[in-house]
């Protein structure tokens, strides 16, 4: 029997395939979650009795939380990545993680089919797709969901009719969490003029007082909490439980698909949107005009080629490595203050702070230079202007 | 006597420049400030008593808040600038505009010196300096505060010994403010940990509802709010009205000046804050994808540029007219709510919003194209990932 | 009867599909050329006779030298464009307008669909299909070469036996000619290391003299050509017919393809890689230099989205505002010295020449600023090297 | 007596300084040259011959061709570094590393000051302040030519006033040379439309016929010729030997200096233009689209810094690490032939090469997809332009 490896969530979708591919085109399938942060234990042993009782031969979880921190939202960090200066990006980044360990694992099982289960309508069969043709293009790709076009409706009958009828309530709002933020999706995204309601976020507002945070950086990444050392991944966690609290990080993204067309999707991402403007913050106080300047732009160009599903292409390891050596200097600590729905970040200390700098300071006595000095600065700075303006034109 | 024109602004700094100019150096002073949006009418008619007392033979105001709106502010709407993403560069925008204003009445007024009042330490010497060398490079640039490096006391000493004895008590807090924002130093913005106290900021918290906007958009400009049209100076003053009162737009910036070294400055700015983000959504529904990318690296330039002193440099207006023809279709409304200290964005609406296209729109049902031609969308564009990865290296 | 606009060239793919979409499809088939330069009147007529022969109910040649030179051309000198630093973009350009200009006329006449002979392995059916899907998006696009995969043979007896017996022998070297460059493939170009040997250019090498030249520029424009004024079409043909008999501006071209693979051409551009040498030289002289660093960036980004098709994208225009802008002062005459298969630039005259300038110039005595004004200059523009590298780290 | 650590050419100049700074100042001078490929050790030993007659307590040569093409021409090549697309950054690229050569020197020696003879006009007295203040901050720099404008024949009477009669005789064109090139100075480079004469160019034209080269790459840098393999200096001075026989390489540049001034330069530079051009033609067959589209703009950058003296800026080596990491795939030959006054790349072989790719190659028969799928990439690929050009507008 034909061996197909398919990307399992545990939804309508790939259920469906499971059934599919198993009763109607004859392969042993072998379903396979990837764990970005948004799947519990519970949830994973419910998605294998799931599976299982679909007709896959096998179910396996891959953890790669640590993975997706080290190949992708480290970068992300380094590079204050919001798409359109808004969205961290959660999806866009754990998809295609997502998508290189299914294949991976489908080279390691000797599979003879790879399959998922996304639409022909989104950016998600374009991350999945081309991380496959990359990876495995030996093996064909299958996808009955994009090819069928079938609705709700045909699915669960079709699954009926084989004895499955479990409940498939459709939720108000299609959520889809993981270490780097939550996208929400519901009836107000698909407009252009709604936001969603307080309801549609998983995380509620619990808090209602101030709170005072100490995240430290070494290089660039997050490795404390309030003086506690932890790993990056750990940090991420320890901050989004504190900051879902105080309902931060919530905002509407519009956006290019990589289909041409714009989306919209809602999104809740505390502890990203936090890490990114502290991380932004020390930055302003330790890296050169230049690197903050140069930075900016490679930084827009990762995130877009992230975005669409390049992350494979061989440019995002030389943009990588210019992130890497940009972040020598960024190491301190953070101040954050939390309220109920916003932040404020309060400042930082850093042995590599260029404010503090004992060879000259902001402020109204300079002991750097004199005042014939900073004339003769300006007066050469501004030659080219001068002679510009002052020609006989 | 010599005809010296002064860029006065009413303070200790530039009042000591009017009497030294003509007790110590006898030139005849023509004292000038150009308002930006920060002076009142009344605090006009107090400067203009000021300079005249102090000797000055005479005082004029230019009011050059349509000029600075229409020179510089628009292309920074436009552009969605914010330094480093979050200073909306509101000194550094008008103190260019005035000191063009300046050098512009100094050259219609045929005159033989011309004058400011800044420190050797800061960005405005070079604003001054350069702009006053590139349009009257034949008048020599006079600067008694860079160039005495006097304390307060010294200052405020001569004046009394020439019999001013005005009260010129130190403000706790520096306040610039003008029509895109006010900036505010202090102690705190000396350190890089401490942020400023609530009661710093000119404007205080007096709202604690929440309030609904909608602000109107014409190729780009502000041109309504709430369906009541006005110019864009308008639109900004009435908005910072009513934003004001939430204590909105407040930050922290670091950032580096034009002399090499890190400043801090805290802000206000909720009218610019508000319109930057309506502007900027506005735009990610009505720009194509490649616009939204190479306007994110031009404005980014623009922004530095003018920063740094160099608005008259040829290529800002090669920058500006990138961006004008690149609002052609930035017309539309948008909602924002108001809370205390954060607004949100809650959607447009637009003739030209490419979201709502009849042609195709993203979700689960697409009428645009087939699976089959999704895939061979996908296929070909993973064309040279698939190459890279799989060449026998 | 359904009415179709047929791309013809005249070759043997196009005048396939005339009888092919007569004979088989029931069509009436109306053939269109473009001119872009390729063509003589001599050309013209004969592909006028072959299409009706075909049986064609029309043909029309469309003469779009003027339009290919001011919405194309006239950007890609402005820019200084050449591929990867070589190729002027010569057919990438011109294909872009043909297709234009065909779905313009097949809109006027009101056709059922539109039709071009590209085959599905190139850029051309790219820049087609683009081009027709969005001037004229409710036709249908036919596409035989690339559906049906005909080798030559099947093409010739298909069109032999319907009484077509032309000769169609297939020349050694693919040649396409327009005013801005000639393309050349050959067996050479499907490899890596060989280059096309002497006689598969179109021009050949008939002079052995050294020719002096004066290229004249207006606002960017090629405007004179030793002191004769002409159009700049008219310009760029003369200076064709001397240049080329230097085989001056040959060169192989290895790109990338729209469709992610790699393509490699040769080419001859004598008077595209002359007046692009020159126009560079001149600016050189003229614009600032922050003027010289951002347009480089604009105009590879330029020549990028036009080659792979995206001319109608918005962001184009927001491009050639930039570029126009640039132009300003860009008017002077350039000499230029041909030689055998290579020419020098000589120098440049200018009213706008910086170089030139009374303020200040460039040598051992300068009577613009002071050694201490520079010795200020340096010692602040080194400010914040000198603090980082100097920190206690 | 104190220490000062002289930057010493064996020139007129800092001959004058040797004197000025032992007889009238009292210094203990150390005279030091650093060779960067300028010198030959004849030479150097005329320098120490010189240095010493004129009061230098002793002279050192230090040999930095090495360390030259380690740290900064390296990093030319992979980034193909054409100033203004022309000029190959031949002094600005030298005249940074012998200012650290020199202060590092002075900082182990533990010297009171540092010295160098530049005047006040130009580009070096920038290099060699702004890496001095950076490296050695605690030393005074001296600059007798900067401060005290001599004319020369001031200099030759001081020097004769203390029994110095040396002939210096100004050659009618000033030459610097070094590994990356050599400029030349003139009365034509002084005007804006003049060349310089064969006979200014160091090397002449002394061969006729073509000759084929092969230059290998390893990870980008230039290892081997004909195949016999080299240190990368190495292969950069048997090519020099015999390409500059072939009068390869010349140009007229005219650039921006740091302050602000254009100035004009001839320079020959055989081997760095064949090594550029021939390692971009490597890069084209084995980056990837999106590497060459990035790379330029960053390589850009790195020559604008570079040659504005900002080698020491800590974004040159985020740069570095780019531009090192695109390097990977840049492993290959390329042949070149070498004519008279200009060179051919013919083409390259590489196990890298993507055109040579078994997934699919350019050309009429694809096999890489069908019809069916280029079809549906490009619908999809237009999807924007067509949503855009058919909006109601």
């Amino acid at each position: 029997m034909k061996k197909l490896i398919l990307a399992y969530s545990g939804g309508l979708d790939t259920s469906y395939c499971v059934k599919y591919f198993t009763a109607e085109m004859g392969y042993e399938v072998h379903a396979v979650s990837v764990n970005t942060g948004g799947f519990t234990d519970q949830e994973i042993e419910k998605n294998k009795e799931k599976a299982l009782a679909l007709g896959a031969t096998s179910y396996t979880n891959i953890d790669a939380i640590a993975t997706f921190y080290d190949t992708v939202v480290k970068y992300l960090i380094f590079g204050n990545v919001l798409k359109n200066n808004s969205y961290p990006l959660s999806v866009s980044a754990e998809r295609i993680v997502q998508a290189i360990e299914i294949a991976k694992f489908a080279k390691a099982q000797n599979a003879d089919a790879i399959a998922h289960g996304s639409t022909g309508a989104g950016n998600d069969q374009v991350r999945f797709d081309m991380t496959f043709q990359t990876i495995v293009p030996e093996l064909e790709i299958i996808t009955p969901i994009r090819d069928q076009t079938l609705s709700r409706k045909q699915e669960i009958d079709y699954l009926q009719s084989h004895g499955i009828s479990w409940s498939w309530e459709k939720a108000q709002y299609s959520i889809n969490q993981g270490l780097w933020g939550t996208s929400v999706g519901g009836a107000q995204t698909l407009t252009s003029h709604q936001t969603l309601p307080e309801d549609a976020y998983p995380s509620q507002l619990v808090a209602s007082d101030s709170h005072t945070l100490k995240i430290g950086f070494t290089n660039g990444e997050p490795t404390s909490l309030n003086g506690q050392k932890g790993s990056p991944v750990e940090i991420i966690e320890q901050l989004e439980d504190i900051a879902s609290k105080y309902a931060i990080g919530r905002g509407m993204h519009v956006g290019d698909t990589i289909i041409g067309i714009k989306g919209r999707v809602g999104f809740e991402a505390a502890a990203p949107v936090i890490i990114l403007e502290a991380h932004r913050t020390l930055e302003k106080h330790t890296l050169s005009k230049w690197q903050l300047q140069h930075k900016e732009n490679i930084a827009l160009w990762y995130g877009t080629h992230l975005h669409e599903g390049l992350y494979l292409e061989p440019v995002m390891r030389d943009f990588e490595a210019f992130l890497q050596s940009s972040q020598n200097t960024v190491t301190g600590e953070v101040e954050v203050v939390l309220h109920p729905y916003r932040f404020e970040v309060v400042g930082i200390t850093s042995d590599y702070d260029l404010m503090q700098s004992k060879v000259a300071s902001y402020g109204e006595e300079n002991q750097g230079w004199t005042a014939a000095e900073a004339k003769g600065f300006i007066k050469i700075l501004g030659n080219q202007s001068r002679i510009i303006a002052n020609q006989d034109r």
